[in-house]
């Protein structure tokens, strides 16, 4: 069982020309279900910042697409957290249409401590953030 | 009562350097909420071609900006179909943060005929179709 | 003639099932534009902020659509300040194709101060701030 | 020398509540520059479509993202097509703000004929085809 999973139709303006969704949508969908992955968990960017000083700005991603869907389809997306590193995590996606695979994906996302003047700075992630998502 | 509401949480992605919703994204809701309303109705852009032979083009849209809403939070959008002429129909959107009026808007949308090789000519609304949302 | 011109080309990305531009990608040009026209000017949003402490949020938009225009087609986007009463401003755009009309739209943008933890104040329009437009 | 570059400027409808550009963004840049290097060798989306009676549907895509980029930034895009097998080829995407490295991507994209209503079915890449990028 995943961490997360959500619903959402598939809107009109998703799809391209081709009559299927236009393909950075997939990024667009993952990103906000890291956000809805958060929220479930009582988390936000906001307390991220306001409790650990820091942001989880992405370092890699990448989709694989296995079967096209086009508007009003009824999709889920599934997350998990399926690696800790010490200054990265990576959260893997996997979008269905019903019981047919649409896309699997994956954000690898770095911990950043915020070092003044909106500057950056890697660092080791907290346990106390890894516990939000046991 | 509207004749179609839905909520919707604001993404992360739908908003800009100023941390809030980057403007053209209610265009998106207000369009999506449109295909929701047709959805509510058993209409979709599909069954309007195969049943009508028609599409509903934007002829004219606008939106007035109450006040801004920020990622995570919950809107609700209300939709109705607030005018019908020969050849045209508008639709009223109004977009709320709880009881607080985040935007209203409109689109004014033409009925136009397929008349082969993906031309359109416009046409007057059918009657059976106006019944759709009575 | 128009304070600034500008031209591209319409991606793939932009249109939708219907293989025209989505609508909303129309607002995206013409903050795009608006962008560009303070950029001609010397001016940018970050200058904006910090010589005059200022924002110019959106408090009305439309936009009337004349005939559609799909993938690779080059388009030209025309934009001017229409408008200027005390605390906005308004800026008219007209978007063509060679010299197909394709829409014209506006965007009324109103002038706030930046008062403390982010909050806003509607102020009258400096003298200085017009004459970069004239 | 990469087979085609181009630039452009950020926008400030690109970037999210971070003050970058929200990540999605540069899959859009990686297709429109796919579309434009299709453009400089005199082929599009509808050219491939009626001379080949095919299209080139993603199977995989991926990004690295080496340091941000905000709106007004000037950036490039170089795209070369680095591997070819039977039925795929894949599109590599360099990103340069000036000197630095922004982002590297790459698009893998399959051969695929229409077969009738819609349906698409893989195919070997014709020489006529690859014959265009060399």
């Amino acid at each position: 069982m995943s961490l997360f999973e959500r619903s959402l139709t598939v809107e009109w303006g998703d799809c391209d020309d081709a009559g299927i969704v236009f393909y950075p949508t997939f990024f667009y969908w993952y990103d906000s279900t890291y956000q809805g992955l958060c929220r479930s968990r009582g988390l936000s960017q906001r307390t991220i910042r306001s409790r650990f000083n820091a942001v989880t700005p992405l370092v890699d991603v990448g989709s694989v697409f296995r079967s096209p869907v086009t508007y009003d389809d009824v999709i889920t997306i599934e997350a998990d957290v399926v690696e800790w590193s010490e200054r990265r995590f990576k959260v893997a996606y996997t979008v269905k249409c019903g019981d047919r695979l649409v896309s699997t994906g994956h954000e690898l996302r770095a911990w950043a401590e915020l070092v003044g003047e909106g500057r950056l700075k890697g660092a080791a992630i907290p346990d106390e953030f890894k516990a939000y998502f046991s």
